[in-house]
């Protein structure tokens, strides 16, 4: 009976959001009619708007309504330093959580040959063709600390070695604050392997 | 840097929903951008469509995008029982819980003489116009059990007998697979008080 209908449909396009179940479904919808009309008008054409425009960056191939993302138009941020991730989110958190101040190169994805992402569909062409111009002084290798992570790491390494360049890992090992106890095997087995003087 | 943007926006306002922080609201927008444009397109339609269309029930008050609900406008309820909650959430829950066929009357607050609350907010009139039609045959209390809410439903009370309908308050206590030991002090008392024989 009440499945039906707008509200219900609201709801349910609700749960297609991350981590939303029908529960914080429903209060979301409730929240928004009932107390915050406003600020649902704004989400809905904001969202519209997002989706309508947003695409990416020429150069990074990051998340932008620009042909050029905001940071590729920065002057004031080193050309010569290229850090390489894996997708959008990860230059988010990278220019909240550092200091950063270089560019980025987004993979949208790692290197997957069971599931057919080969260096064609993470824009290798482009990435050598800016190694082959001759401006990158350094590049650091931000994928993520999986296999694939990893294996995308290393080739891309391995392109830069062609090209002189020189290419450092972000380190890995124990999170500041971790407890070697809850840490799992593969990361201390990095944390140890990665050990340095102090 | 990253904070302005169309994306920038779009996680600000995804905040405006509860219980959703920054970090979740980052999580989501980039997943509607990267992963489910169509979810994305989806919701903010609906969002759009909800916010302009749904509108109060002209009998029972809750949330419709009809003049007359579902529930209001379908003949296999009971006519004569009624189920006063506090807001639309709250029909819904019940109508996903319970087997309740009868109708409900959504006073959209509770008394709250300090915030100027007082029966003309509540739609006391058309609940007492009710009453006097003699349609009536028994009323359900389903307000909160907070102070505010058991002194909306014993004013109610207090109106039925005027019209002499039976009216009752729905059970509180301890919940199902509730232990003793996490239950508050005041729904122990309630759950002595209203203790009953085996
Ligand atoms: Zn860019
Ligand atoms: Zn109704």
């Amino acid at each position: 009976m009440q499945g039906k209908g707008l509200l219900g449909e609201l709801i349910n396009s609700l749960c297609c959001l991350p981590g939303i179940g029908p529960k914080s479904a429903q209060r979301m919808a409730f929240h928004l009619l009932q107390r915050d009309r406003q600020g649902a008008r704004r989400l809905s054409d904001i969202l519209t708007k997002a989706v309508n425009e947003i695409g990416h960056c020429r150069q990074c191939r990051t998340l932008t309504e620009k042909e050029l993302c905001d940071i590729c138009a920065n002057p004031a941020r080193e050309q010569g330093l290229l850090c390489i991730v894996e997708s959008p989110a990860d230059v988010w958190v990278i220019e909240q959580a550092t200091a950063f101040r270089g560019h980025y190169f987004v993979l949208h994805g790692r290197l997957s040959p069971l599931d057919g992402i080969g260096p064609d569909e993470l824009g290798f062409d482009e990435l050598e063709a800016r190694m082959r111009s001759g401006q990158l002084q350094e590049i650091i290798l931000a994928t993520n600390s999986t296999v694939e992570g990893e294996a995308t790491a290393h080739f891309i390494a391995e392109l830069a070695r062609k090209y002189t360049i020189p290419a450092s890992r972000i380190a890995h090992g124990v999170p500041m604050g971790g407890e070697l106890e809850y840490t799992d095997s593969g990361t201390l087995m990095h944390a140890f392997s990665g050990r340095r003087e102090i």
